[in-house]
């Protein structure tokens, strides 16, 4: 643009936060990366998760940058939001091989990156990503916060799909499932045979919810975060919402134990399928990032 | 279908939780009967209630079958989904003697039905079939979840309206309405009068409530479910959302406990009105009677 | 009208409550005055709090007209709703000036006037009418019940915005904020500066809210409802839906309590954004003013 | 209201053109009455006519005052709404006779009536009332724009549906259908024996058509609009919309040849079901009703 | 159903037209099958053709039995509705090798199939089908109305794409495209060197348009439609709506023509993605695919 | 991003027509301009224009870069997207101030510039800019698609309103309005007594239309495009839809004449307000950008 336009009032681009030019700093300055994969393939119910990432971070322009409960602007720690990643639609396998090969990149920059989904059989990559750079002497935890146990070896014919996930990656990582409300008799057997620390929907108000999901946790935490873990009547916005679900308060008391106790690798929050007209689930969903981003940015401050 | 075709992964009719040709009994095999009864006529406030079992059944292809706080299937105890019940628009009393008259002969085959509506106006039906199947010598318990008392003696001219349906029972059942919180000084005095145990909607997080209405019922109970008793948080779809309602999993353990302890010879969930792209109520009403079906299967397995 | 029609059954005007000729009395013998603001400019987010007031209007001719919690019929204290008030689109400022204009007039007639918005920033002429209407004498407390702290100091390059209102009078009264949960770090300071008693979102569910939202108003107090302030599962019909809001039933009971205790001057509700096809939003706005109206005529009668 | 405050821009009530009180008359002055009549049972796939008079009128208020192709500014012949007449629900034949009753004291008054439905049932009352008020010695016609014949002898049990309309009145007044393109064989059948000079969907393109309606018009004519009759493209709020209908501009000039060259005694537009968030459709059923109005208006003034 | 039930009135099954039980015949007696595929993978721009199918058929049961231009009720030819194939989801290939497969074995039957999807890649199976069944003595035309060309080599890095359809065949069959109106400069190559006789949506109302198609058209026809082909005042419930496409009765007048005098072996409907609340285009859909059927089965019968 | 990122699928930024990076060519280097500004402030009935360009750019991605009507690839000129210009809401007045300063100094750079609305009012703006541009010896002629002559001397209180522009600028350019279907008797006589020779809706369909447009321009043209000039069939995302306006492809040929016989200038297309949903019209906007953008790429090659 030229000089006599400069100072004129033109929005920020389309980023999460919708940050100023000054305030979104490039790659190599952020400390915190958000990964957009509008990624949807095998949809069930209802579908529209590849608008997840769009929709996420157009809410997220009005997120307030102050968090007035950690005191703190979070977004001061850098928050770069790289373009959307378009997988290749030649199949799954394939698309989940280009999306690891980019969190092995990403997470090799040591900064924090949130994968913005797109379906929930994403969060294979990102996981492998990170037990691959904790390295053999570690072993990572997954808080997954699901109304699903996506424990099924195969799913529509195919093992990548969403209903899928976990279960390629159960024997790498210790899950920690939170808000479980349905599962296949299999999954359940397959949970009480590898004595899986779930937590089912209809204890979430337990008041030792908290001290058990931290308890089951390792050190090194990975987050995955499939938003129909919330309750459908603050998250409709998703292809199969299940009654019994989590609420906003407890959950944020959940994650912010988690990052204060534990080492959290990384994370991402998946399966929003924006309505039409309805902005508060994306809104919730654009906050909830923000919270994750600010829990981590609190970590790398003296205390 | 012909040989060649045979082996092609063909979809499930439209029936109640989307089952395979194996997988659903006939009629004759059933033990749970699926009867929807797409009928509006008195509307009020918002309509939608004629698409309320087609949406309900067509949500219920995604509910698990495993029931993990059971630890059951319950669909194996053989659940038949009847076709629509188009009652005939010559009037109300005409229609109600239509479904009277199929209720009669379901009831008489000893199977457990539950009846999709439609608006709540076609719940006297059931009940009075029911009544008549218990004989004499007992007295049926209605146990009603709803937001409205329904105890007007007519309403917009008609003694038949969704806001009468309670009134044209109350004198051969005792009903122990929970969840009310829209009532005229009519229906209240009525209340009073006759002694109904109402437990209103703000009374229902008092942690007596299930004792309370579990204590009111007789041995035999109907339970008819009008959707509008839930918060419209998580029960938006029905026509007159009121603020204050009842939410899952509390409803769920009362249920359950009524199912324990009584004798519950058949239900309705009624006035369920999609709203079009909104799937999460839809599929909470098609769990709901998932659940009524899983208690009721339990009653009839040696324990 | 003609003779030969007059038995006919006609509908009654679009007021509130939908009350026929008979129980809607004029002007002169109202207790109550609704005064509808569809007025909408500086919007953020989604629009349309420009149809508030005809959507909760529209929605109130469903409610109850008899309150079974306070045992009586409020709308017999008579409530006269007016006719939109279409500010000039000249500009926040005369447009607010024409509002404070007939606010003025309004707060003259001693009558209980509930102003329904329209955007926040129109609550500044109402709560000004009130403090030149109590005198130097007294000092007026606002209850603030919000989601957002609306004290910035301007706002989209004016001072009239509805991120700013209760800046604009933070001097003249006492604020009590209620559920505020999204606010920038320069309105914190404020807050702290000026010892404003804020409830936070996140302590909505503390045992001892009511005490210190009550404890913390003086004598007379006036009302604005944001209606962000509610969780956005049950109000998504705002314009900026923020997670971990108020709920119905605690909201009422707090309400109660400060008309009981207090003098309560006016209130208005604010910020209803219908949703085209999701009505229960809508009726919980105009159930809550009807709530409001049923508080204040209990003040009214001997007790 | 009291003095202060009359000079305020206060709004015009809800009525058609949204009048303001000077440019409204009331029901003595007026030339012309609105009749607003928003009754629904027989509904057919969508349903939603019980909102089209209150959809129509809303939309009214942004239709110009000014008509260009006229060159007049048709509401000065006086335009008054009524309010909605709220017809009785205990069946069709009551609702119909509280409906004819209606008409009659209303034809008596000499001015010109346009009846907003509701379902096309309706129409049978104005149409009798027209009938009995010309009196033996003149047969009336009834220009029937539609997509349906509406000529069944009964539909869903009752000859009262909107889908049997025509059939009621078919031997008291000589029918001009045009537009149809949706009947039985039956219903064919009876056109042929009646000799029935419809114009069918396929044929409204057609050079000929104004001149082929026109000629088989007697002098005296009632103009009855479903508003299926126009193509969904620019009418989609309805029931049950058939491609191939009729366009804007033909229609009006069709309209106008008939005010033009008979004696137009009344006329109603029905069927209009608002799709929530789409205006368009209820803006064109507004403007087609200031059309006739206009066209009517003309006939009144020395040419 | 036991005997008391029979005479009840229950409602068809979920049937193209809603056939009763004794209208609809079974496989065998037949001489149209339906055959819905609700498969959606490489999705563009707005989804939803997977319930394509589904609101299709729902639509159908709106559409008139007898048929006026033709002065026929078609359905008696025997129309029996196939259950949804549901293609395995683990990849393209092998999902159309099952589509294949079927089509096979339905065209051996020797009725008349009509495939309704689903996306536009489906159609490679049932042309390849027929293609086969001809032999080698005959090669078959394929009328394609489409708004797009899909003759790209692959799109998002499969040949099996939607966009990439007609490429697959264009070797084995000859191509008519009609109302394309969007295509890459590589597609218009590719059409000039096969001497595709393309018709552009801007020729669409050339009064040539019927003769050009169908001297163009070999004596055996397949019809593919994908219903972005029609306008989108029209026709908006597609995934890429593009403005100048054909309207209802040119493009009816058209098919006719080809059926009059060709020998169509068969046809497919794709690529309707249903809008919520939006009937219209369903509908038309469903009107189309009963048009279809009528021209077929004229040809069946003796002139 | 590093490189091991490089290679990766990654999408395009969100400018018009999705280019990427290779393809979309910087400020300096582009021969057009697009410039979105999403204000809206005088809204009247549905509101949403601010909504406009984002929607048409996200839209724009799925126009096909080949133009098969012009055989080439207009984009090839180089496009450029400058960000959303957010106008100060301090009133119209600055606002339009600042645009008037951005437009003069893209104009300055003798590129071509496309302006995205938001409102009407906004044209004033580039208008104006043009018209000092071209300088005292030359007159602009505007060419105004349009359903309203937007002729008021004020509206709502403020000559800035978008019922207002063509006032403000009609002294200093000469203005043929097309499809003008609603006007005041006051814009009227204006046109009257200023002969502009307006070209109203009903005559949208003569054969001699682009000859009079044509003939009524002189040599430099600016072209203004309100939406709400087509037809609301295929234009119903727009306030105050009117029927009976202009279709697709006679406008584009009205549009390639101006282009190629005249010097245009510059142009607009404002009033667009998306529709959540409904995809057609969004993109239908996006096609006429580019089909300008095509035309004017046209005037600068070598014929």
């Amino acid at each position: 643009m030229n000089d006599p336009l400069a100072h004129l009032p033109w929005a920020a681009a389309d980023n999460f936060l919708g940050l100023s030019a000054e305030d979104a700093p490039g790659f190599t300055d952020a400390g915190v990366l958000i990964l957009p994969v509008p990624y949807e393939t095998t949809v069930s119910y209802m579908g529209g998760t590849r608008n997840g990432p769009r929709g996420l971070i157009h809410a997220s322009r009005y997120v307030e940058l102050y968090d007035h409960e950690l005191d703190t602007e979070p977004y001061e720690i850098g928050v770069h939001t790289l373009p959307e990643l378009h997988l290749t639609r030649a199949g799954p396998e394939p698309a989940l091989g280009q999306l690891r090969e980019a969190m092995d990149a990403l997470v090799a920059t040591g900064k924090f990156v949130v994968m913005l989904g797109g379906e929930h059989s994403l969060s294979a990559a990102p996981i492998q990503a990170h037990v691959a750079a904790l390295g053999a002497g570690k072993r990572l935890s997954v808080l997954q916060l699901d109304a699903h146990a996506d424990l099924r070896r195969e799913y529509e014919g195919t093992p990548y799909s969403h209903a899928s996930v976990m279960y390629r990656v159960h024997r790498e990582v210790d899950i920690v499932p939170v808000g479980i409300r349905s599962l296949t008799a299999e999954e359940r057997r397959l949970m009480r045979d590898r004595k899986i620390p779930v937590i089912f929907g209809h204890e979430l108000e337990d008041s030792t919810l908290v001290d058990r999901a931290v308890g089951a946790l390792g050190e090194d935490v990975y987050i995955t975060i499939d938003v129909d873990y919330f309750d459908p009547a603050i998250m409709p916005s998703t292809g199969t919402p299940e009654p019994g679900g989590g609420w906003w308060n407890p959950t944020i008391r959940l994650l912010e134990r988690v990052f204060r106790e534990k080492h959290v690798v990384g994370c991402d929050v998946v399966e929003l399928a924006p309505l039409p007209g309805l902005a508060g689930p994306d809104f919730l969903a654009a906050k909830l990032v923000y919270k994750l981003i600010g829990f981590h940015a609190r970590t790398r401050q003296p205390r």
